[in-house]
């Protein structure tokens, strides 16, 4: 990796004129841009005709890149096929959903089952990583594409079956795995399994299937075979390139792909940050450092990459406001006090047509270097190259983690009952926003975790249940630690089946509770929860809760299960375990969230101060790097901990007020502790 | 028909370990149930090879269903086909309004032309009857699930043609009935004509058809069709099982079918009653109501059964609350006030996977016998034992009645003009929880059916008008009746043409008016309506009303037409008909309907009491049943007649306060009336 | 041209029994019917099959329209297909945007580029013109109906590949022009280049595409591969007739077809005037009006034709209410007002059945003459008969104009970025509005218009500048002219690329001003805008703008820009441009623009009364007609010009109060200018 913040991103002169790359280079210096993306786009000007291949244009571009100094992040172009090869292999097309065959058109559009698709990038991966795979220049290559979508075609049921097989062995066991016997859809040979889509299994759309069980299958193996293809472009360049590391660019809370799957297979984590608009900027905030943290989290707490950011806008959006100023400038900061170690921008200059031509870039259709969106983007590169590289490699240890899963996301979205209108990220970012602005050092880390080093795991909507999670999680209560859980979980094992026990199934001990129903109300019904002597909203799913010994710490105060336990914690052990039998609202999750992390003094510092995140990077020499970012309005606030600003060299004393003002941010180099 | 109230529910024991099925028959005999229905997903079991067939496990299901003295309802399973099937007979897919050919998954997907299919389900039929059809314990067939959807196959094609051919005879005939000169649609050849669809005649979906009439005979032609494999599986039973009546379970007030097609060729009516979801529980009691009187319409007010209904939650909505307390025991009861002879449950234990996993069940996942549900399904079943069979067999003689009339629903609902947000269930609801709220005896029958013996005949929206019925209408009125119709009547003759005479044809003469004008308006624009001194809301449609001799009941307050006649009365002979030119609000109905069955002295006990429905059912020994059943809040009300409530066996005078609870439920046999 | 007001509409007697031949022409003497529109829909009737032709009932209806002396307008009938030639070539039939191809049905549903259909429609008119084409009784062909809609088959794909080689010669160019090395979509044969729809380069619609280009080209081929169809029957109709004018009935509004590319090709234009539901009476005036303008601007001011017009109500609508009393007058004298010389209504008598059964026409289902909708048809009848005649021919000489661009229509509408929410028909008719209100003469444009006449030139969205537009905008503004354009205008060439300048392009020397960011927000977002000292709500789009020399005239309100510029104006030469950074509402584009017009002294006369129209037409002999026509409700207003009200024949002195009931329609003969 290299010894600096990483700072530039996607670069595609092919797409212009030669006459303005000195324009170009001129502008990155005046930036503090050290790192192009190259070739992301580039298959048709690479191999204009099968095997026909072209390096000319893109010699010219690295070459360049080279003698400028510039690190180049080297792209694989599978990310978009070339009409020729549509043409000639129509199979490289995907079926949809609705079962219809594409022709050529977009991106991101390729059968990841296609063989003739398959050869084809894999072959120019190995041109490519020939070609530039010793450039010490290079460093790090880049396959494919915001990776996504799915097919139905013939070639993926194919693949699928053969999955199924490699899966269960058996059609007994994937008749059981998928309770077939419910509308007589006991398979008696392989080939009647057909792809779950609208024209089988599905109605009203992707998440409404008849079978849960095949259609949850469908998505693993589909993200298992788009990995295939990456790995299969990998290997290609690991021929060439045996050790620069080998990412692409992820989509932080993408539901398609499970991450956790890919993770072990990635050199280093990437992502492209374009977070949902909201109109409040901390949900926003909070919601990419959920995903930042869910990319740490992806190789066990290394620093990732922010792959992509607009500088400005984006296009894509029914509505694309612009990024306020300050906001580029406190995104960036955000992002490497998470882990990033580099923060790059889709892209450098606008594109000129098409889809994307009022996407946001560093320069503008007419290149200018005097707008407002040029001068914040030199700002940050100038902060990044004078105070970045002291985090760089800095790692954020922490003792709480929230668990993400991505087969509980996928079942509880497409379960039929009890309440459509439960969502997964819904839940889990309200969890999360209330682990976030505790300030608490926070790890997002996949069920499969190593929770060893925990005192509080938070689990909302953990609907599925595999493998030994549960005696994990008992052991972490049993040794001292704190474990919150919600509705809704603990309901299925890992082929979706309902355990066959009082809900919730494996929790049931550790929680000392069993679910007797569960209620379902219209989004506008609301049922007050009392809980340490405020009333808080539940919503959605109200669960009817029989304690065994679990001491009731908030009661429903409305309907026939008026006066019930709608929060309760078990002690086991050393610890406690939470049940949160319904939905709450912000103030109830922050009530419950806040009381279990007191009971472990992992309350952060400025908790107090809801839109004001902290958080802290440790290098490997034990500095400690606190963060102080400031995503609302103008607020005075005590300095948590002694130190100096690194972006103004002002020393810093614990206590004494300090302003800050909207986007503020500050890289405190802590003093060390006594 | 067993001797006393059927009760017990879908039991499909192959999907489930034998080691639970000692547990079922115990939690069976706790809850009083007496009744299974099996078989109704067991084609992959019984038949899991073609020509191979298995009755092992269902012989053993049914053998210990008879051992424990179960009375069997023995279901045909083709309301889901097996893969194989699908995978050797494509065309056992159907086709789908988008001109999709489906693959295998779901179920009631079946193409109702296929030959494989019906061939395959009408065998396995036979054989399950040559095999069962002698058990006595065996006392009634259940052909498929939830007859339902449509096809839009070249088979479907062929069979379209053919019964076109047998309706009209000629093409000349075809094209005067679908008025095919309008857009150059002339059919010269049989050949020519497509199933109406997404590819041929329609856009923006089933109701948008550019040939009303192509639609209208393809509704009604598949109705027929799937008719048509009902009779083939009747057939094929009725060889080898010539006294055990046969049945499907319907859906109640399902747009698709054409019940009353289906009537005559049904031994006994049964439905599935899953009321839609609806914040007013009356207005959710009054659907019901509606369904049940649809129900025992069928068959000339013979009893007939509730084949399913859920103890707790449905799986399938959006939102699925649990049934309040008390709720199960009301709806049962009610369905047994209404002519019910059975209630069964689907289902009896829960599912362990896919679609319905959530969906409620007599036993949950653990199998507990402890749960609210399991008591009120105990409850009833206890209350039915000791009282219910009392009114088994009894009747419900009415002098109203309520006509119902899918050809009207279809062609109002499918036209181009005035007015789609005019929906048939909701005026014909309003007209009916009218009546209902008025608890007057009421039979709900098709427009064919037998006036003579009614006083009062309301048909809201009675669009379309066929046959003799303007006829048997007019003698209503001629010999004292009365007869009240709405808006939108009166319009188009049996193939969907406008009668080519003033509106409303040939209700016309019997109303003593013509409609001018046809207004119509968005939904949030009111016209006030005063009558009889008060003023209502009108809505959606307003037509211009020329009087000829009918008298002026009611006027519109507003619009160009403010002051002209939005209700009317003729005199006829000895009796009277209504026109209300406009949908009406609740109170405007109540108005209309009030009054005229006040003029027959029809107003029924406690029609004071909105929430309060009373209804009853008389035996074949002239012993009089009344229901009293309390959908809203606890309330006060005067015994309405003498007699013994059998549920708590307290004696009751007339004219003294008895206090209803919420779900309060009251059996009275009346005493015999001197 | 006949020398009297067309007045009548389609009559498609083939329909209908003879029987009620004899009441239609009678029936049309009384309400001064002299025009009927014949054979729209008769294919069926003409051609029963391959080559088989029968022109009996043509000949009867035509030899009976002649004897009768009415003016017959002879349409082709190849809006609509009979069944037989779908069946034999199905490539007759359309493929629909979803990639299916449909089968037979409704009409409007020919694929364009069919080879097949074209032979059988061509040969058809030609049939027709030589049988009918010396008929004096002849006055005007009407070929096919209502063009529209789309198709993207195989053999229009061929077409458009055919199209693209003869619009850009090489494929670089083409690949230059579609911006196709992003997303690597460099085409290297033609046979690449698929049709644009939902299986290629869509996503959630027509209106998002990956590749804007070679949408925006599909559209213009579709355009002209429509045209192509109407050009190839208008040359066979011309071996025979080789004078009468041809035309075909237009939809005003209508995004699909590019009418400024069809004009050139119309002898004179019609249009069907079905204004969209407004509960503003007077926006539905104003669009109306706009769309006559259009229409009149087609062929550089020449009068047109209402060829359709419903007498009463509409069927096609999900809510059709009737026109209100003296609605009809209104509009059919506002069509007059704007240059109508036929005003003509579909239909003349109501069909039977099928979807239009309850549209309204000039006698109802019962023949009747005694309704309010004859009588109001038969009042304008008379109206026309005695005075209409005199303005015929008249034009409407106007130093104002709005331009309409089709390409700027489509481009900004499939936009990617910055706000979807932007739709071009809301900002033009905004601008229209205030024109109008203004009561200032006003020409409706294509961008190709010569500029030199007018003094006012309105250009709101002009998102694409093609040509030498610029300069000649320039020039209008250098010899003294005012020119108004709006956001997101000047922002894309001709192909729909960028312009590698700042923006608004090459508009930015004449505006000077540069743009130097676009937000955009949620629609309810309003950033209020202060204006010669008045506020005004701005939403959607909100540029930041730096001016050179602009002047600041108004300025935003609120966010980062508050204070800077929202509406500037420039000084060029002896003229202005005005620029409108954002989207503003009615009262700010009122300032705008009476800002504009009151510098040319064009405000118009009643320019205060917001709901009265005032127009004018001045025939060869000079005589001005002014017509005031009042929207809204009663008001009474100053007398604008004197002379004689020839509908009362009431003398008119000028200042004096005129109270104008609602819908009253005065013609203004005008007294001479002294």
């Amino acid at each position: 990796m290299p010894p600096s913040i990483g700072y530039g991103g996607d670069y595609n002169p092919e797409q212009w004129p030669r006459e303005v790359w000195d324009d170009d280079y001129a502008a990155f210096k005046l930036a503090g841009i050290n790192t192009v993306t190259v070739g992301v786009f580039a298959w048709a000007h690479l191999e204009p005709a099968e095997f026909r291949y072209d390096f000319s244009t893109l010699d010219a571009i690295v070459e360049r890149a080279t003698a400028e100094g510039m690190r180049v992040v080297l792209a694989t172009p599978s990310g978009a096929m070339p009409p020729w090869l549509a043409r000639k292999y129509p199979d490289a097309c995907r079926v949809d959903f609705e079962g219809r065959r594409h022709v050529y058109g977009q991106r991101h559009n390729a059968c990841p089952s296609s063989r003739d698709f398959r050869r084809a990038a894999v072959a120019l991966a190995g041109r490519l990583a020939r070609r530039y795979g010793t450039n010490p220049a290079v460093v790090a290559w880049h396959i494919g594409n915001e990776y996504g979508g799915a097919c139905w075609c013939p070639e993926c049921g194919d693949a699928f079956r053969k999955w199924l097989r490699g899966r269960y062995g058996s059609l007994d066991r994937l008749n059981d795995a998928w309770n077939t016997t419910f509308w007589s859809h006991t398979f008696t040979k392989w080939s009647q399994i057909e792809p779950p889509n609208a024209l089988s299994e599905h109605w009203r759309g992707p998440d409404h299937t008849a079978f849960q069980g095949i259609t949850l299958d469908y998505k693993r193996f589909m993200s298992d075979q788009l990995l295939e293809g990456f790995l299969a472009e990998k290997a290609a360049i690991r021929e060439h390139a045996p050790d620069t590391p080998v990412t692409t660019n992820m989509m932080g809370l993408y539901q398609p792909i499970d991450y956790h799957r890919w993770a072990p297979h990635l050199d280093f984590a990437s992502w492209d940050n374009y977070p949902p608009a909201d109109r409040s900027s901390t949900r926003t905030a909070a919601r990419m450092a959920l995903t930042h943290g869910l990319m740490r989290g992806l190789r066990d707490g290394d620093p990732f990459w922010v792959m992509e950011q607009t500088p400005s806008v984006t296009a894509s959006r029914d509505v694309n406001p612009v990024k306020r100023p300050g906001v580029l400038r406190l995104w960036s900061w955000q992002s490497v006090a998470h882990g990033a170690d580099a923060v790059l921008y889709f892209q450098l200059r606008q594109s000129r047509g098409a889809c994307e031509k009022y996407h946001g870039a560093v320069l503008d259709h007419a290149g200018r270097t005097d707008t407002r969106v040029f001068r914040e983007v030199a700002e940050v590169g100038a902060e990044f190259a004078r105070v970045g590289d002291a985090v760089l490699g800095g790692r954020t240890p922490a003792r709480a983690a929230l668990l993400v899963d991505w087969d509980s996301w996928w079942a509880v979205e497409m379960s039929d009952g009890p309440n459509r209108n439960v969502r997964y990220l819904d839940v889990l970012t309200t969890y999360h926003r209330a682990l976030w602005q505790a300030n608490v050092p926070l790890d997002v880390v996949p069920v499969t975790a190593d929770l060893s080093g925990y005192e509080v795991v938070v689990a909302p909507l953990l609907h599925m249940v595999k493998g030994d999670l549960a005696d994990r999680v008992t052991a972490l209560v049993e040794r001292g630690g704190t474990f919150v859980t919600t509705a809704l979980s603990g309901r299925v094992d890992e082929d979706d089946n309902a355990f066959l026990t009082d809900v919730p199934g494996p929790f049931g001990a550790l929680l000392g509770l069993r679910v007797e129903e569960t209620d379902a109300q219209q989004p506008d019904v609301v049922n007050p929860v009392t809980l340490f002597g405020a009333e808080h909203d539940a919503r959605h799913v109200f669960e009817v809760v029989v304690p065994d010994d679990a001491e009731v710490l908030g009661t429903y105060g409305a309907d026939f299960y008026a006066g019930t336990p709608a929060v309760t914690r078990s002690a086991r052990g050393r610890g406690h375990a939470w049940y949160v039998a319904t939905l709450l609202d912000d103030s109830g999750v922050d009530a419950v969230v806040r009381s279990a992390l007191a009971h472990h003094d992992l309350l952060g510092p400025l908790a107090d101060s809801p839109d004001v995140e902290v958080t802290d990077r440790i290098t490997a020499d034990g500095t400690r790097y606190l963060f102080i970012l400031n995503h609302g309005p103008a607020r005075t606030v005590p300095i948590p901990v002694p130190g100096t600003d690194l972006l103004t060299d002002r020393p810093l004393s614990s206590g004494e007020p300090l302003e800050l003002p909207p986007t503020a941010v500050l890289v405190v180099r802590c003093d060390p502790e006594r």
